[in-house]
């Protein structure tokens, strides 16, 4: 532990978001998603919830704002009657961490496409997230000289 | 040994199937399988049979139901006259342990199409079962939430 | 996952369990604990408190019933005037647990005699637990025939 | 699976056996026994019984002649009112198995001395034997020319 | 060593044989072949030569029947002079082996076949064997319950 | 890059900081220190100097205030006319960074006495500092529950 | 740190440049470059900028001369109203740094091309340099006979 | 060392000669080939010409009589004045050497090609020659029975 | 295979005589012997005896002359009627290699001390030797300047 | 290669030197020395002599200037008539390559005593210098701010 930095970081999962670089994505990934069998790099944070470690993450991690789609969910698949509640909470926290207030507008990928992105993405957090059609992917921006 | 955790499941055959998610595959093989040249992860369970494997596996693992085929057996091939007994045991164990009671339906891969599967899925489990078209493909289901 | 086991035992944690046997000790170790530089092997659990893993572990791991101290804490140092409330929450989960309702007495290691046995036990469970004097050793009893 | 080899053999047991020499030791561990912990090399034959995995490995295992006690077993614990009844079992299959038919007699070690010498084998083999009191230990002795 | 296992088998070698399942494919490769440069797995046994290594690996080792080649040699190359009295030697030992005292007939693979071949095989056994073509492949058989 | 984190930290120096726990040990060294022949865990820092990386950690790393020498330094040798006035500057920073506004007094070990310790300590950060006598032992502290 | 040679200079990178051979490449790169994900090998330079760094590599590294663009930058993006001032610092320590002090001509890639280059060039130095489009690729000459 | 081998043939590359078969090649690199980017297995002998190297390996190393061109070298880039007398040297080495005295021509690749050629074969040796195209790369032949 | 190279030295024992200086002792093992669980680098050599290999290791290796001890053997065991005949082949094979044609005695060290010696020497090759008391130690000497 | 770096320091020795602190040993090593078996770091520069690899380290080297002995050899054993003249030659260079002139004296150390301090030194370069005695131990000394 360190002073002011939120618990639900891990060591390893702060070495890697200071690792990545403009353009680099990571997936908070939820308690079923395959992550060990899609992920180049595996971070676990078992029992732990997705928007308690979104929040924290976005204390450091700059979304990236020259695309149009820095915050990427599964899109529902056909049929399927689930309405994802979760998602309204991920806009209000990604908004919120946002620097200038501006709104941070969700993108989707099908579910096929996010699998087959999720094989290329940096790193995937695997938490225990039970909520469905939870996944989220961001994709990570530049810091400015100051 | 743990409480409650039956012998036939060693400590990285749990791993294993702690870490693998929704859609994510394994393979029971019979002591003829080629497991080790195939395997991306292999676990060998040396002198079990793959029954007694499933039914240990079943109770802590959800078959994917939301496809058609999440169970694979190896189909006979033809002009080969064996008629693969195990499979009824198989179905039986399979429906007994599925939460509504419902009857699992076996699917079948022909030999080359389930060696081609092996090479992709997540683990295989090296038995010594010894009847013939033993091996048995199981595709994991998601836990909701509770 | 996996079906009916919480999601605050991570698939290495399991495994660890599973591995030890009667005699072997695992420690639950608070945020501030120099878990990294004492353990043989390092389980984190970053952003989980103590009393949720010990109640999940429970479930599965036998406390060690042929001697007087299956379970230790670490003493409050002399002149220290806090007041381990956690310690009342651990002997309620203990005790819960116990197989036989039997209750289950805590005993106590000074905090240097604490730091050295920490050198020789299985595994450290590093949590994000932030009450003082939080730390719980554990000693693994037997499984019996049944 | 080879021609003749009994199945609970594993492939890295068998290297084992056959990488061993005159005086190096062996121990079947029950599935209590802190193998991991103790073992320099470890074998995992979870699901298996010793009495199984002793028959099969005296096939090809010759014990030490040179020496009084090329099989040990762990003493009962003073007040212990167990008697363990695999100890016969133990004898028969040694006896059965003794070149000359001449009768192998079991020798014992403390408990605390068992754990200790559990350090120093060569390998331990982590079976299921729910057994009380059921580890032994195999001296190697040597293969004669012919 | 052990009772009753030629010394020509390493270790290493009958850890390989044994893991090898249906369908697998072993080179037993001459001195000169470039064998390390094609090996997913090498195992060396300088100093031997082949017969002796054929020999002991058939007490073990099932050659598949359900194919027409369980037995592959490489073909002289057109214009070679050579005649390879080695082959004799080779179905000798191979029909002599046969469980039902049937004749193995050896196939042929083209030089650079064979080459491509040995890339894809479970594993090379490098021997000092000094006669021309004289490097064969096996293809395992099953073990059949008994 | 993230936001807020100063670029001196590097990601192998943050997991360290973070890995750590109450009484672990840091050593910042100068160029000139044996880092690599004494250091458990090394992260180099080529190109910088020591009182940027000091204040740059301080902002994460508590000091422990439960010992009289959470900072000690290198006395200087018998008879070595150095005056070493990065000294006061480290004493500023340690001040400034100190929590409570305290006055942080460095402690000294002898040349000896220091290396024995480097030894021991979680991390050694090998910088590029050229100012003699400049190496600086940090102990950690705690994280209070806030 | 030895005599004579500049300390922006890490162990690891000095290995990396004397490893390289005429035609190897590597990069310079900014802070927010994506150097983890892109590099074949990677050091990390914290903390550094690339000008000083630039300059020390070019005491050793002798720029290609049989090529047009031993030395190369990434375009600026179409629309981007930014003037990388850095570039002509740049110019001026690689003309400097030039053997016959004849004029070194920066060439381009654009943004895409410069990051799929990346994935090829030997090594890529992770700086912590803040300018925007700062990132250089230096391709590596030969050392004449003398 | 050992007798009678000479002292340019380092254990490694001793290990390495003696691992290669029929029709594997090495490369005697110079200083400035790319050896670490291009080669599968490196080894390196800094300080040493390739004429010394060359003729010690042939003391041990057969060339392959079967083919034409045993020995390759980088032919002459168009337009480069360069004559690059160091292969009359290599043309004297490798006749002397051939067991019949016979000559041994030498072929050519173009520069691009050998760098292809490069990264297939079963080692590069580094060395520090500074005669321009020196590289020259070898075919392993067979050693016959006698 | 290389020219005038005896099958008998693998590629990994021609490299661990290589890297073996003034002192260094090598032991040649038989069948029975602890090599496994002795050696700090363990060769082997299943199928092999002794004498070919000593006599092909003697080509290339010195004997220490600086010590009356180069080669030693283990003591025959008090009681034993073993006439070790090999010993007397082992001495001519060792005078014959002399270079002055002088006389080798062999030395001897009783079976206990000469384990604690197989733990400290440079390597072990482990053959399929089935003489008894046909371990042998030899220590190398130097190579002069010639 | 590099510019201005002597061919005799390979990439793996510069990485040595670099990491190299104040009182840090390196030796370095005659052809006969048991190099591998004393070395915590081996850094082989087959066939070259000391001479001129000590002249190229020299170049970035600074030796200890606060200790009597920064340079010493192996003393003659008593009896042994030799007169290392290579001692001249390393005095000579050794004073030459001293910042201020100033003569560089030789220490030395018993036969025994010399091995044993070779098993604690940083580093040990195995040449092939093939003089007697001629192995020598350098300590680093410090850079200083210039």
């Amino acid at each position: 532990m360190l002073k002011n930095i939120p618990e639900q970081i891990s060591p390893e999962l702060m070495k890697v978001l200071m690792e990545m670089g403009h353009g680099d994505e990571i997936i908070l990934a939820d308690g079923n998603f395959p992550a060990s069998s899609h992920a180049k790099r595996l971070i676990r944070l078992d029992g732990l919830n997705i928007p308690e470690v979104l929040q924290a993450i976005l204390i450091y991690f700059p979304l990236d704002e020259y695309v149009d789609d820095p915050a990427i969910l599964m899109e529902v698949v056909e049929g399927d009657p689930v309405e994802p509640l979760i998602w309204e909470e991920y806009e209000e926290i990604l908004t919120q961490s946002s620097e200038k207030g501006k709104e941070v507008k969700l993108h989707f990928l099908q579910r096929e496409a996010f699998y087959e992105r999720a094989k290329t993405v940096y790193a995937i957090v695997a938490t225990s997230e039970k909520a469905q059609y939870a996944n989220i992917l961001l994709k990570k921006g530049v810091i400015k000289k100051t």
